[in-house]
């Protein structure tokens, strides 16, 4: 057995040594990077162009993936650690990287409750010009994790109950709320909804749980 | 009150006059440039590309926004009506045109079952290594939707709950399955799972309504 708590990491946690220069250089190329690319695939689903100019758009991406395709070591982003920071910029719905997520920007009060400010454009249509409903549940999944993880320790996912009361529109301000209503053993209950200024569109109550790689040994 | 049928459509379905050849003209360029699009995604999280390599990246992005950027007409893609298709190119879980989207390809029995096999790659990370849990019921809420409504009366979820057994694991083959249980009066009651080969990892049941609209009138 080893001491060293490192050693005791997950698959794709990862501990490097970047610097805080290095990782702020790479944050200063990637954020626009993934922001242009956000709207590219905003752009690809919305666009009326020509279809020559789409096929001439292809040939763009075609030379930034052969610029990008050559050096790619991992499988996934995962959680790299060091220098006082947690990056998971490969998250779907967090990652600085990933141009999936919107990305969010969840806040906490530290103790118990989250909260988080956000739009979802054309890239997160279900019903016509609704937010797919599973696209809440994966903004709130991830919300309500924030509130149980409020207090910094990791609690992942147990059960997740989504109630959908009404659409939620794209392209409108949209805020989702959660809080730890009670915690029993290692399960923390969740409850929070999500919604727009005239109220509530989808409620959720959840029960999250602290891994056994997160509890005291 | 007018009987066309059409003129009921709510916001966002749209009856448009594009000619079957024309949709295939669309789908010869938009599936291969979505495709493009879906790796750079990947790319974008995954490459360890030097700095300099991702700035030139961003300026082919740019470009190609460029490229798309001045003919947009709709906020959103919607369903798009015609020559007896439905093109929901937009959606984030099915849509051909939708970076977004793995896309699903999802199967029916035409009666009350559905089912889809699919692999989800780099940008639907949650914890390290594994899909995000939210992804899961993002992909569980369609999959669900399409049993509820494989008879071809479309059904909107009203209530989903998402148990998780264990981690789903990006980069393998995955299936999600459902059928309908039950049906009570416009509500159909539906289970299902998610899995890899070596079982289930995630676990749901939902009640799918029939909406006011698309009632017998």
């Amino acid at each position: 057995m080893d001491d060293d708590p490192l050693s005791r990491l997950p698959d794709g946690w990862t501990l490097d040594e970047t610097t805080p220069e290095e990782i702020e250089a790479q944050r200063q190329v990637y954020e626009p990077f993934t922001e242009s690319l956000r709207e590219l695939v905003d752009l690809g689903i919305r666009s009326d162009a020509a279809l020559d100019d789409v096929r001439r758009a292809h040939e763009h991406l075609e030379a930034a993936n052969a610029l990008l395709r050559g050096q790619v070591t991992q499988s996934s982003y995962g959680v790299r650690i060091g220098n006082g920071t947690g990056r998971n910029w490969g998250n779907a719905i967090m990652g600085l990287r990933n141009a999936l997520a919107p990305p969010l920007d969840i806040q906490t009060d530290g103790v118990s409750r989250s909260w988080c400010d956000f739009t979802l454009g054309a890239a997160y249509e279900g019903p016509p010009r609704l937010v797919h409903g599973g696209v809440t549940a994966l903004v709130l999944d991830h919300v309500f994790g924030a509130a149980a993880g409020a207090d910094q320790v990791p609690r992942m996912t147990g059960t997740l109950t989504i109630t959908y009361r009404r659409g939620t529109r794209l392209g409108v301000p949209l805020r989702a709320e959660a809080r730890v209503d009670r915690v029993e053993g290692w399960k923390s209950f969740v409850v929070g909804t999500l919604g727009d200024v005239e109220g509530t569109t989808v409620e959720a109550e959840g029960i999250f749980i602290q891994p056994r790689w997160a509890r005291p040994s």
